[in-house]
């Protein structure tokens, strides 16, 4: 839900003709394979626009987390006309689901959305997002994803865990989740492919935020490749990075109890967030969103958003 | 000297043959244009053994520095044996500059070197730095310009404003250092250039270092390119993107005066300053220099950088 990637619609390459519309596809056999899953198919709405890895992709993230959080959550209490809405045209399309965290969880909030528009050109544009926000009681990272696909044969992918304090004034902080975890390895993996080069946002307080092992790249598979190049990508390289960096979250930083936070540094950690919270809303979803969808729309979606951001 | 380029060794790309070894060349007649220059061809140890466009560079930059700040600046007070130093078997030399800022000024010190050695295979590395920091009587960014060469074809560059603040919980800061500078602007010119890609310190704190504005980039000639290529680049465009960040550094941040630190603020700077002064002698300096040079050369050198970093 552009929620760190200011500009996104600037920074998307020139929209190339889009491929022919797919029909809804059946969430993919795969994703089907635990209870959570099963439950999650019930309770989260199908997204039929997604391209088919995109949404599979998206779909085990979610199953992942949902399998070892959701105990930590509670229900989703986003208005039906938020968690599925669109343009009068019926030209774009969008969903925001969010769980907050339940009081004795670490877990601020998991947010997840997707958007789908069609722009005058015939093009598409899809961007999926998992955002999963840690409250005070811990100083742990947050969770980072956003895939945003601009055309059929390109793409922009975030990873990352977010730091909650100043790096230079923390090793310590660093080598615990950064360094000791390998967090390196799967960026510097994708960034072997030769389709891949690297991202920076227009926004440096967004790159600000970002941490020194964070995935932030272009994957371009050029218009004359095989028609399924970046399917192939997202389905694999881009599919084993996300699951091995969310793994990381759910093990070294989601847990409860792990890194004490005193009530002094509480106040810190939250003005930091707020901070770049209000950045997510503020400058990026309610400058973006009005341009998909009509005034009334965005501004329902925006709310939810400010509800569960708290700003 | 590898002030911020962890484990520079180690990344440079395998050594190829060296080039014919140059005769030592007099300086650019370019660079003698002013008193300033001209008292510094005086001062300043000249180093026959870095390439001449390399050269160029740095003594151009040193002479920008100076026009600017040489009132501000004590002499250099580093003993004849740190000046000019090399190894028993005359294949590597070095030479380290410190000149102290005077009382009234808000220069901490301007530090300028260089290395060469040979390699047993015959090829060779050079690396020139200019690293100028700043006290606490400012919050204002620090200069890194660093250049490591490590075969006739290859090198690594980095130049960045070092920020002194947390950027996210501090974007009036990025706003006046890095957005309203455009700072981000040569950074994106140079890596327009086809030979050029990212370069990632394997170190993640000296990445955490930089600022999201910071040019930190690998160019790459190719071994079939016409001979003087990466002269070319080093000559061109490398010059001119370090002259205007060298010239942003001078007119927004080494001026004393404009921003006014508190007494509380100065100790979080020092402490912050600290720790990317003891990373810089501690994990590059005092890991690398004996490789090139016998251990008393390398604690001799390492010695007078502790006491001009404080450390």
């Amino acid at each position: 839900m552009l929620a760190l990637t200011s500009h996104s619609f600037a920074l998307l390459s020139p929209l190339v003709p889009s491929t022919s519309h797919r029909s809804p596809s059946p969430i993919p056999t795969s994703t089907r394979t635990s209870s959570a899953r099963a439950s999650m198919e019930r309770s989260r709405p199908h997204f039929p626009f997604l391209p088919p890895a995109h949404r599979a992709l998206m779909f085990n993230l979610l199953a992942t987390v949902d399998d070892r959080l959701d105990s930590a959550l509670l229900p989703c209490a986003v208005p039906p006309d938020v968690l599925s809405f669109q343009n009068p045209q019926g030209s774009a399309h969008g969903s925001v689901h969010i769980r907050s965290g339940s009081q004795s969880s670490p877990v601020d909030f998991v947010l997840q959305s997707w958007l789908h528009c069609k722009t005058p050109s015939g093009s598409e544009i899809n961007i999926a997002t998992l955002f999963a926000f840690l409250n005070s009681s811990t100083d742990a990272p947050h969770f980072l994803f956003e895939l945003i696909q601009g055309s059929p044969t390109s793409l922009v992918l975030l990873i990352d865990l977010l730091p909650r304090k100043d790096l230079v004034l923390h090793p310590d902080y660093l080598d615990e989740f950064y360094q000791s975890t390998n967090l390196d390895g799967p960026r510097r993996e994708l960034e072997q492919l030769p389709q891949i080069s690297p991202y920076r946002s227009s926004s440096l307080f967004i790159r600000s935020v970002l941490s020194p092992t964070a995935i932030a790249i272009t994957v371009d598979c050029g218009k004359e490749g095989p028609a399924n190049a970046i399917e192939d990508i997202i389905a694999g390289q881009i599919c084993s990075a996300a699951e091995k960096i969310v793994g990381i979250w759910l093990e070294k930083c989601a847990g409860a109890g792990e890194r004490v936070v005193g009530d002094g540094e509480k106040e810190g950690l939250e003005g930091r967030d707020v901070l770049i919270k209000r950045n997510a809303v503020e400058i990026d979803l309610a400058a973006n969103l009005p341009r998909m969808f009509v005034p009334d729309v965005a501004e329902r979606v925006v709310g939810e958003l400010r509800k569960a951001f708290g700003v």
